[in-house]
């Protein structure tokens, strides 16, 4: 990639030359140039940058604006660079399925799309498969929450051409008990910490976790215990005990409606929260969310696992997942997406931005 | 030390002397020379080495044999070394307490009591004070056992001068579930191990623990949790969680009955014994037992920590712990003991063994 991107060209092409500049995490620099370099070409864009995140927005005048995001880092390259295009229209490579292809979707979008039935935003961030405190996305919703602004998102992770919608929220408290050490032979003289968690087990043991319907998908919660510790030696009575407890709730609770939720579950204990991140409504009543659903063509379903479609919600912006490429391939070796989904992909977001 | 120990000194002169050769665990060669070059010299005992245990036996043809057992070893020395008498008539210093004294009294009783109303046998050993598997009475019942043969045994241990007698067995064992994996976010995929657990501390917490009267002691057992641990990452529901659970057990239960009643406790759990040590009667019904606890004239107690009187119940014989000296200073830095605790120390014993 000596030369700029042409996102003129072929979406299956732009892809492999995103894939073949490699962007592992904080390594961005030289694809956010290009991919800023290749926007400002355009008049009909409005382009900021933000340390390796791209913001291009148009200025149409429509009723509604609608935000496409992606990130343009991926995780280490394991010995698959440059990229590779099959006999079978596979393009094999790190970033291929999580997330180039989408991008790829994104920019072919951003250059042909001179104008649409919706304004667009299209968000191109850095970071987003490390540590969340470097997460580019975090960040603009901090510094520029204004570059986001919108009615509706999709965030376009691999989810096979499904449409996921919103995600649950997750939050993690510690739940702790406290006693009394001694020798464990003069037991008596001590009070057991490990013993006094008993109810906590055991009414997680017990606890029916909730089923949420929104926008007719469902949202199963969760209450678990993910790690449990207490105790010191063989022959000490231990003092302490702390259960972490964590609570996948659907997205009609907030963070500290959550948190309410399982301070009640465990009441009469210490309950400590340790983190916790808010979960995102899937927004399918709106109107362009209904449209959008409509282009797409198959049945959306809730996603369950965390994803950055809640930090739109931080914002008010109700977000879904859509993109190529099979999520279960992302962060392996073999990451490859299919040329044909890519193009679907393009083809079912051009009909819906110019339907 | 430039001479050898001279038995015909004052039992706290004697005291200072073993406190003043340092004879830390692994390091007690040259006390051992000493103690076993000062017995050589007397022709009532005959003296035998194994490493650095040495064992003196008298051959008076009496009825009942009485073993006198103490280790030479200490703990690290922290900076008490040599020894001071003070002008209130305490020797401070590490390993006074713990337990020089009573290899002292030792000492004195085998060198003056040239003849006795019972046959003595006199146990010096080493490494005490570490890891078991080289502790030197474990090594003597393994590879001598008729070297420590006898009907009542008193480990000269600091007891503040009472009679502690026997001691509790214990025993742990992991008490483990086990359960499916799975990302917290889909908890119904997998299987929770750690609320699998709730009903083994639930049983613990509600257990009573037995109180065994024993020669007119009581011991009181104890079931406990001293360690629970489970779970691998914040998001993970767990698939496996292990409770180590400590049982302190009366002498009046072999370790096998004693793993028998914990196995019933936690009924439908996987068990796995993690290590085990038999309790010891206190055999105060033994005639020479019971003439001992009238010569030294205070009511007797249980032994609640295990202790290496245990190891003689391996032989099948009764044993009690006695001896000058406050046990809550061993292994501290300000270890002291009286001069007048030492003393009455060898007078009460000497009255027993020659009244």
């Amino acid at each position: 990639m000596g030369r700029g991107l042409d996102l003129k060209t072929d979406v299956a092409a732009l892809t492999a030359d995103l894939v073949d500049v490699p962007s592992v995490s904080r390594e961005e620099k030289q694809l956010a140039d290009l991919v800023e370099q290749a926007l400002r070409a355009y008049p009909h864009l409005a382009v900021d940058r933000d340390g390796d995140a791209v913001v291009a927005r148009t200025r149409f005048g429509r009723a509604e604006r609608v935000v496409l995001a992606g990130h343009i880092d991926t995780v280490p390259i394991a010995d698959n660079l440059p990229s590779r295009l099959d006999a079978d229209g596979v393009l094999w490579g790190c970033g291929t399925s999580d997330m180039k292809a989408g991008v790829a979707v994104q920019l072919r979008l951003a250059a042909t799309l001179e104008d649409a039935n919706r304004d667009l935003t299209y968000v191109f961030y850095d970071a987003e498969e490390i540590a969340a405190e470097f997460n580019g996305l975090k960040r603009l919703v901090e510094r520029h929450p204004d570059w986001l602004a919108g009615d509706f998102a999709v965030l376009m992770e691999p989810t096979g051409g499904r449409v996921d919608g919103g995600c649950q929220g997750t939050l993690r408290v510690r739940v702790e008990t406290t006693g009394r050490r001694a020798h464990s032979a003069r037991s008596w003289l001590g009070e057991n910490a490990i013993h006094k968690a008993a109810p906590i087990l055991a009414r997680l043991a017990a606890y029916e976790p909730r089923r949420v319907e929104i926008d007719g998908l469902t949202y199963p919660e969760g209450l678990n215990a993910v790690m449990i510790e207490g105790g010191h030696a063989g022959n000490v009575i231990p003092d302490t005990c702390a259960v972490t407890v964590n609570y996948r709730f659907s997205p009609d609770q907030s963070e500290a409606e959550a948190l309410d939720r399982v301070r009640g579950v465990f009441e009469g204990f210490d309950v400590v929260l340790t983190d916790s991140a808010p979960g995102a409504l899937p927004g399918l009543s709106h109107p362009a969310a209904a449209a959008f659903v409509d282009a797409i063509g198959t049945a959306p379903a809730a996603k369950e696992a965390w994803t950055d479609v809640a930090r739109f919600s931080a914002l008010g912006i109700p977000a879904v997942n859509y993109g190529p490429g099979d999520p279960t391939l992302a962060h392996t070796r073999e990451e490859h997406v299919e040329v044909a989904a890519i193009r679907e992909a393009e083809r079912k977001l051009t009909a819906w931005l110019t339907g």
